[in-house]
């Protein structure tokens, strides 16, 4: 049996509150999902998520096979024992990571080959080994391998690569249903920016049945307005009793966006690896640290923040840790922006509750300023030994 | 008036039981001080250190005054709300540093000149300008500027280098004196590894009248047996009822021996440091979290460890963030060893108390393995940013 469940809670226009239910504990939806690549949300310790307010947590299956592998991860009592989170944990199928950071990777129908950055060694990631992994990880929700397509590819490949995507999509949910029950499968919607093979991902993956739905390819180059249009269209084709998860989205302006369209569920690196680059996100926008102007500056990050950093330390010192290179700053500017996005979830569900969604996104547009922020890798990950933090 | 004390609780030999009374708190000695070189004690937040044990914490005068500069500290409340630390901070002279890290030093009657090795500026280190930045800083526990001679030396540059030292207290004395109570001053006893200067030293720093007494000069290089017998000989011969301190010792073997002869309080980067290189000090010695027998070793660190570390983590997860570059893993690695250095003065303290020091000290050599341990700078200190946490 699988204890995975999605309640539809509210709903004010497209956005939706609900509550997903699963084998570690209920997820309040629109939810946002720390990311803990290799086992660990970079820089904080599980009490330090949990203090935060994270329901569940994001673990990179690539990530994971390679080091320190899975049949470890399984063989210590699986990811939840290993990295003591006992809170529920999502792994995506691996596809993504293949596409975007292995070396000399092919795609061909049984699946993707690649060598390992780590050591050199070949594998194949098809998708019944993307899901016998993410079940020896023990995950609450796995996913299908998919296809991803770099934007902008043609009409000819997209369709291409979307076939492909739904074949494996029946493989994946074949080799699911023959590993046992207990965790809830995920599909994953492509489709690129073609309305009609969006419409036809949907139609077809939801003709597979899954316990929820993600909407892949987004954030892989398209413009802003075209991937909320996208998101828009997938959202309102989905079945409304199951839950829907943007994948690697998004930015503070993306999330509100997102859920306005109808969309329960998101993940990022962007509070964790901006925290790394001194960046701290606020209502009024983000701010770099590292500036002179705080130099001397007693008051907290962000006035009525309630997070640890907040409640204890000056952007003075922050600044000062930061400028120092200081351990104690990765962990501390995380902390906050952490909290600051699930700040922000738990105010979207308010709002969705109360049915004030509009007239809140509204203020929320008029303080927030949108900030184009640093995408150069943070110093820690600059190091000879630090790889980046990709999903 | 000041509101240091210090009280002679119980003796098991030369082995002392005492209590520090301070304006941030009480401070049972034998203690160990964690080193908050630049404001923060490398990983770990104030949170930690409370839970880890910390009664008290050192700060580098020299880093401080450097970076952020200790008159911003001062204006933004001092040191102890800056960093966000409510118990003691304990302060050296920033002496130490000035000898051993600044770049074109060149001591003189005046004082030590020296740059700044983060923008060139030129700085006059003197006692009396010392003695002026610790106060700004706001520390509970401060100490005289002396000079700092490297091992071996010769008989006349040692006295030399003393009789400068004794000057230079005299300054510091008085330079203290004229800034308000408030905060004790220790005196510093030099005089190398010469028997009848280490005796002179004692003596005439003994009749300037110092709160408490460090014994200078040791960990610079001089072999351990030197180094015991010049801190028996020089805590033999201060007075009974102040405290003792070591600066910069030292690895469990050395803490307990130094405890022996009669030394109540110590500091070292040691736990720390060699945290941020995966080494983890145990009752068996210290080990190597990387190594490969811990790949798949469910166990924690240190069986029946009281830390969050060891209550939470296997060996096999921690292997896997050290080997991964993890952030998390320098904090968690720390957070052990401080406790670990912590517990072993807690149970040093209760040795003395029940007058079994002796029989303790026996059973901890029995298992206790020295190491010749790892004194390559830790992977965080090698990138380009980080600085070497030397004091």
């Amino acid at each position: 049996m699988t204890t995975f469940a999605f309640e539809l809670l509210a709903t004010d226009g497209s956005a939706r509150r609900g509550r997903v239910t699963t084998a570690h504990g209920t997820v309040e939806t629109p939810v946002f999902m720390p990311v803990g690549t290799r086992g660990t949300v970079k820089s904080l310790s599980p009490d330090d998520l949990v203090a935060a307010g994270a329901q569940i947590v994001l673990g990179n299956t690539y990530h994971l096979m390679l080091r320190p592998g899975h049949e470890l991860v399984r063989d210590l009592g699986g990811l939840h024992r290993f990295m003591g989170w006992d809170r529920a944990i999502l792994t995506d199928s691996g596809g993504f990571q293949v596409f975007s950071l292995a070396k000399l990777r092919k795609i061909d129908e049984e699946g993707a080959r690649f060598r390992s950055p780590i050591d050199g060694a070949e594998h194949l990631l098809t998708p019944e080994r993307s899901i016998e992994i993410q079940h020896a990880l023990g995950a609450d929700i796995i996913h299908v391998l998919d296809e991803c397509l770099a934007y902008p590819a043609t009409r000819e490949e997209t369709a291409a690569s979307l076939a492909l995507t739904m074949r494996w999509a029946q493989r994946s949910r074949d080799a699911h249903d023959g590993l046992g029950a207990g965790r809830a499968l995920f599909g994953i919607v492509q489709g690129g920016s073609f309305t009609d093979l969006r419409e036809r991902a949907v139609a077809e993956t939801v003709a597979l049945g899954f316990d929820g739905y993600a909407i892949g390819g987004m954030a892989v180059g398209e413009p802003k307005p075209i991937m909320y249009d996208l998101i828009a269209l997938s959202a309102s084709e989905l079945p409304r009793e199951r839950p829907r998860y943007v994948m690697g989205v998004g930015k503070p302006d993306d999330l509100v966006e997102c859920v306005t369209r109808g969309v329960d569920m998101f993940d990022c690196v962007l509070p964790t690896r901006n925290a790394r680059n001194g960046q701290c996100f606020t209502a009024d926008g983000p701010l770099a640290i590292k500036h002179a102007r705080f130099v001397r500056d007693p008051g907290p990050i962000e006035d009525g923040c309630d997070c640890y950093t907040c409640a204890r330390f000056s952007r003075a010192y922050l600044r000062h840790l930061y400028l120092a290179d200081e351990l104690l700053v990765y962990r501390l500017l995380t902390l906050h922006n952490v909290r600051f996005f699930l700040r922000l979830m738990e105010t979207m569900r308010e709002a969705v509750t109360t049915r004030t969604f509009g007239a809140w996104k509204a203020r929320f547009f008029e303080r927030y300023k949108v900030h184009s922020g640093s995408e150069r890798p943070p110093k820690q990950d600059r190091s000879p030994t630090g790889g980046p933090e990709l999903k």
